[in-house]
Parts: C-alpha cells; sequence; structure tokens
C-alpha cells in the first residue's frame, strides 16, 4: 500500500448496505498483476439486454481501456464490465491495445456475447505494459462464483491509494415500479495517474433505453464528478458507467427524453448516488483532513460559476490555508481574479461558514476573525462568494492541502 | 518574516553589483505600516524627461495601485517610482483608491511634476487599508537622501517573504553609444497575494521613446516573467515598470519599430535582465529546493506549447514528484493529456536530463531509471517533451512542491 494509507478522517463510519440488482452479479479475483495478497480484479457480469451508458476522462493522453470503451458505447448494450487496479495500461502503445483485445475475447467467449459488449477499465502505474494472462488466468473461475451479494468486495478489488472502499444506493420510483442503483467507486486524487484515477460503475434495474440513460448519467456527472477537484489533475483513465438490467417493470412507451416527468424520481436518486461516491473521493483525497465546500453565485452563468469555483478550489493558497486553518480570504479574492471570469471587484462578497467576511469589495466592518476560529477548526469548510454580475451558480467540492499530500506524492514508487 | 525564511537553497551566491544609470536615484524608508526594524519603503526618482512603459497583472481583482499605473501608462512619461511592501493595498475598495490618491499628490507636489507621471505599487497583505500617513510623512527625507547608489537597499526594501534580495544588470549599445539596464525584483510565490507577489523595476539610460520601450517591454516580459509559475496563483498587484531616462546617446530619428536592428544589441540586454530576475523568482519559490525547466516541442504552435508546459509546470503531482527525486514521467504523460492541446498520442517523447525516457507513446526500451538518479537528485531539474504535432516551442520555469510549501503557506498568519 501507499505511504499515508491510514483511513481518512473524513470516511463515512460504515460501509452501506447495498440490495441486490437484478441481473447484475459480482466476482473478484487475484491476478497478481501489481498487488499481492488482495483481489484486484472485480468482473461484474450483466444479464442480456442491459442498456448501458458512459463518462469518460477528456485527457488527451486516454488509456486503451477508454478508447475501447467509447468507441462500442454507441451500440448501447453490455454484458459485462472487467476492471483491474493496479495497472492503469495507458501510454503502453500498441502493447497496451492488445492486452485490452485479448481480455475482452476471453471474457466474451466465456460470456457467449460480441466482445463490443464487454466494457474495460483499468487503473494503477501509467507507462508499464499489462500482461493479460494473468487477468484471462482467473477469469473463468471468477465469472463462475459471481454472485449477486458481493458489493463490498467489488468496491475493494478496485482500490488504488484509496484508504476506504466506496459506495452508494439509493431506490427511486417510475411509473409505479419500485427500482434501485447501487454505485461502487475508487478515486483518491483528483487524479493521481499513477494510482489514483477515478472509476465509477453504476447499476439500475430500471427499463431504461441505452439513450436516456446516457443524457441522464451525462447530466448528472457534471453536478458531481465534475464539480470535484482534489489537486486539478485529469487522470487518463476516467471512466464511469451506468448499466440498466430492464428487470424491473417494462419499457414505458414514448419514454425517450430525460426531460419526462416520470423520470423525476429516478433523477433524484441517481443525483444522490453519483454526488455520495463524488464526495468520498473528496473525502479520500491524498492527504485530505478537511472537506471545503465553495458555492459561487451571482456569476454571468452557470458555467462562469464553475471555472470561479474551480480556481478557489485549485488554488493550493486557498487549500493550504484551509490545512492551517486559516480564513485567510484575500487569498479567495485572488483566487476569483484568477479565473478569468467577470466579476465586480467592488461588489464582491465573500462569506465562510455562514459569517460574512467581505462585502462590497472590502472587508467587512463587522468581520470578527476570531467567530470563525471553530468554523475553520472543523471537518467541513463553508465558502460562499457572490461575485456581483448575474445569476449564474455553481457548487464545486475539494479538501486542504496537507503535508501528508507530499507525503504520499513525494516519496519514491516502491 | 514568515516561518521558513532562512535563505532559498537556490539563491544565487552573492547579490551583483549594479552600475549607476543616469537620471535615477534611489531612497529607502522605514514607514512602519506593517514591518519593524527594517526598510519597506522604495522611491525610485527619474530625472524630467523619461519615458516609461509597463506590464501589469490580467487579474480581475486588481489592486487599486495597479488601477492607477494603467490608467497614466498611455501618458508615457514618469518622474517617480513609488514602492510599498508589507501591505497590498487589494481589495480595499475606496479607501483604497484615497491611498493613492494621497500619496501620489504628497510626491508629486515634492517633485513638482503632474502627478499622472508617479507610478506605484504595493505589495503584502490584502484587504488591510493602507495608512497614506505613515508614507506621506516620510516621503521628504527619502526624496532628499535618494542617491544613485542604493540598489541592494532598494531590492531588499522591496521584499516580503522573499529570502533573498534580487537584481541583474546588462549593457547593450545602441548607434555606437553604450547603455545599460538595471532591473530589481520581488516575489517568491509566482505568487502568494498575502505576502508574494511579484513586482520588477527596471531601469535604463537609453533614449528610447516610450511606444518602442513598451513594444520591447511586452516582448521580454512574455519569454520571462510569463514563462515562470511557482503555485499557478495569480496575484492582485503584480507589477513590471522599465524607465528609461533617455541620457545615454540621443533619439535616434525613426527609431520607431521594435524590429529595428539597431535595438538588437539592447533587446538581448533586456531579455537577459527580465529572464535573470524571472528565474529568481523561481528560485526563491516558497519552499524550492529545485529548480525544474520544462521545454515543449513538436506543438501546433508557440502558444499550445506554453499551455502543455504550464500544465506540466502547475501539476502538485509533477513537483511533488520532482521533490521527491522521482522520475516519475506517467505524470508528465497525464498533464501533457490534460492541457486540452493537441498531442499524437503515440508520437510523444519524453527526456529527463536529457536522457530518453519515452518514445512512440511508449516507455523507451532502453530506458534506465538508475541512470537519471543523479540529475533527480540534483538542483536543476531539465524536462522536454515532443508532442509530435508541429513546430511551435515553449520554455516554462518552475520548482518543486516541498514540505516547505505547506509550512509557509498554511501557517496562521501572525
Amino acid at each position: 500500500m501507499a505511504p499515508g494509507s491510514q483511513r481518512s478522517p473524513l470516511a463515512p463510519v460504515a460501509f452501506p448496505r447495498l440490495p441486490e440488482i437484478a441481473g447484475v452479479r459480482l466476482g473478484v479475483a487475484e491476478s497478481g498483476a501489481r498487488y499481492r495478497g488482495r483481489p484486484d480484479l472485480l468482473v461484474a457480469v450483466l444479464d442480456p439486454g442491459t442498456a448501458i451508458a458512459g463518462c469518460f476522462t477528456i485527457s488527451k493522453t486516454r488509456s486503451a481501456p477508454v478508447d475501447w470503451d467509447k468507441a462500442n458505447l454507441a451500440r448501447g448494450r453490455a454484458r459485462a464490465m472487467l476492471v483491474n487496479a493496479g495497472n492503469a495500461n495507458a501510454f503502453t502503445g500498441a502493447r497496451g491495445v492488445q492486452t485490452v483485445a485479448s481480455t475482452v475475447e476471453a471474457l466474451s467467449r466465456l460470456l457467449g456475447c460480441p466482445k463490443e459488449e464487454i466494457f474495460v477499465a483499468s487503473t494503477g502505474v501509467i507507462g508499464e505494459p499489462l500482461d493479460e494472462a494473468l487477468i484471462n488466468a482467473v477469469l473463468a473461475p471468477t465469472v463462475e462464483k459471481a454472485s449477486s451479494e458481493g458489493w463490498s468486495a467489488a468496491a475493494a478489488a478496485i482500490m488504488t491509494t484509496d484508504t476506504f472502499p466506496k459506495a452508494a444506493t439509493a431506490s427511486a420510483e417510475i411509473d409505479g415500479h419500485q427500482v434501485s442503483i447501487n454505485g461502487i467507486a475508487k478515486g483518491s486524487g483528483m487524479i493521481a495517474p499513477d494510482m489514483a484515477t477515478m472509476l465509477a460503475f453504476l447499476f439500475t434495474d430500471a427499463s431504461l433505453p441505452a439513450p436516456v440513460l446516457q443524457n441522464l448519467l451525462t447530466r448528472s456527472v457534471d453536478r458531481s464528478f465534475n464539480a470535484i477537484t482534489v489537486d486539478g489533475d485529469t487522470s487518463t483513465s476516467d471512466t464511469i458507467l451506468l448499466a440498466a438490467t430492464q428487470k424491473a417493470g417494462v419499457a414505458l412507451p414514448g419514454l425517450n427524453d430525460a426531460a419526462d416527468p416520470r423520470l423525476r424520481s429516478f433523477i433524484r436518486a441517481l443525483d444522490q448516488v453519483t454526488l455520495d461516491l463524488a464526495l468520498q473521493v473528496v473525502r479520500d483525497g491524498e492527504g485530505a483532513e478537511k472537506l471545503i465546500a465553495i458555492t459561487v453565485t451571482g456569476a454571468e452563468d452557470d458555467r462562469a460559476a464553475r471555472k470561479i469555483a474551480l480556481a478557489i478550489g485549485n488554488s493550493p493558497l486557498v487549500k493550504t490555508a484551509v490545512a492551517g486553518s486559516d480564513a485567510n480570504w484575500g487569498r479567495i479574492v485572488m483566487a476569483v481574479g484568477k479565473s478569468g471570469e467577470a466579476a465586480d471587484r467592488d461588489k464582491l462578497q465573500i462569506a465562510i461558514g455562514g459569517l460574512s467576511v467581505a462585502k462590497n469589495g472590502m472587508r467587512d466592518p463587522d468581520y470578527d476573525e476570531a467567530a470563525l476560529t471553530p468554523h475553520m477548526q472543523g471537518r467541513e469548510i463553508d465558502i460562499a462568494v457572490d461575485v456581483g454580475m448575474g445569476r449564474g451558480r455553481a457548487t464545486v467540492w475539494t479538501c486542504d492541502l496537507t503535508h501528508r499530500y507530499i507525503d504520499i506524492n513525494g516519496s519514491y514508487r516502491s
């Protein structure tokens, strides 16, 4: 394990209880590709007829598995997800493409499905060839023993520098039918390409066609996984997949629009699961000791608000100040300024922990730094900024920048 | 002084010897606005007829002094620069504007010049009112004792979290006349708005009109101060001024174009001074123990190359790896990918310390990590990346990210 691998102080108290999802079976195995003595491979077997949606890294140096998934997403059907931890199979050239082809071929033969219905994800070290033989050797027994109950083992098998396994669940109702959504995720830098890519796998028994599923996922990811940052770095491998097994209820006629009111409950549940998982990733941010929520209002539009919030959330000066329990709002002013988005310097308002710190482009005359101390010393820091231009708003989550971040990332790979 | 204020291990051995510049006199004083027992105020008195050029922060929350300078730059004439350290007079609203007006008025009366010919710069804490009375009280004696020799004292008076005073000099020849360029600078984060704004003041006796001077400065700053980064944060107050006293030689007829071959020697000298000062700022980067030069070639154009180089230079994962003497080239691949600029993943080449690490989108088969160890353990790290697209190139300088950065920025303001 990596240095500093004690459980994050921001981790949830316990692993949640996840229900079975009809049509989903999970199996894990020890491939030995990198780790010893722990499962590092997950196969999620999906019943025939399962629809799939996905969101991927926008990196220009994305991995071979991401290329494969993107190429096959438009088919909208999946029979399995195959995930390995410890080796990202990224920047591995033709060798990496061959690894994907070989493992996908082996698993599709076992399941008797087109290989385009196998989705893959890899996370771990970059630039090391990944030996397909190690994976192929354990596929048959893993599929064989896959069960509908293995959520906790599945969440653990995909971990790299994570200090706790991540899962979330919610239920919803579509046209009178009860449905469930389960999700597991890994990631503990927003992304350290070495070992800490962000992966999330979501499963539902809902009867939803792939295009609708894709709309819902893209929208939900935008408000959750795309609204978190640990270090501003983007992985070569970030992958989020959502599989719908169509086992609950029946496909609704005319349901081809994410704005359909019959989807309201499902959207709420999906947002709950994605945000829960995304915040768990931040809570496991490398070296994190505080969770920071940054809400920007009054921007020209929502996009501008997001950019300003990310400028604050990615500023090492803001993050080190929070680590030191310092309500250093001058650094927030700086970050707003560097975002490049329109802000009315003379209307800028800043509140921390609900207390007004600055208004009208100046320190609030009633600001009392001592009154802020209890909030700054807590585990969850709340920063609100109004930039006085319009109605755009966004919330972004990040964590503080501590000595343990340096320890984790500055130590020689062992 | 800030914690961790021991002299940077990357500091030059000694302060350089700077010649006098005809038409420039320097005076320093203790205003007491923030520090005790050290000069914190610089007045550079310029002879009548001096031309001025300037470059400023692009922050949307820029300080009152920056607003003042930008408004008066087009006149192209200056009689003084007035600089204080310890209080940035930023985010101080109408009160800040009044401080500038009052100090400028007082100094212009002493010098008998229009107040628009006084240029100001402030660096230090944000959001604290700056009491003009403290500055105005010491102006008369400071102007009185100003001399042509005080370069070392001037460089020291403008320091905040800097661990050493910064200066550089070079000489050039314009149409047979010998001219000098002196510069002083401060800054030790590429910018901590708290205390570490980047300021630079350049002086030459050359006879150059203000519009030419501005072209030359803009171009030179782009290759020096705009090519360095410590933490990716942009100050509210960054200011670079270049004053030309017109004392050496005479204004050349028809010299209105920066491309004029008669300016070649001057341009070379100016680039030397600005790059020297910019690298001194990086060498004094907060917590810096290694200087990192990143050269990107093969980009679509120079702008794309710069953006890729900055993505590498601002990546906390790359910077912590260098701090740990780890040749973690996977993180360089990641940073290239996240830059958003075109790169041919399958042609990507990376060399560190002149040794090939990766080529053709894969680890170089001949790569020997042990051979790189002596370079990685040195003080100056050289990263070269070719992205295989075109002819664009850029070099950017940064420093590593160490525990001392967290110490300096995460400790409570005292």
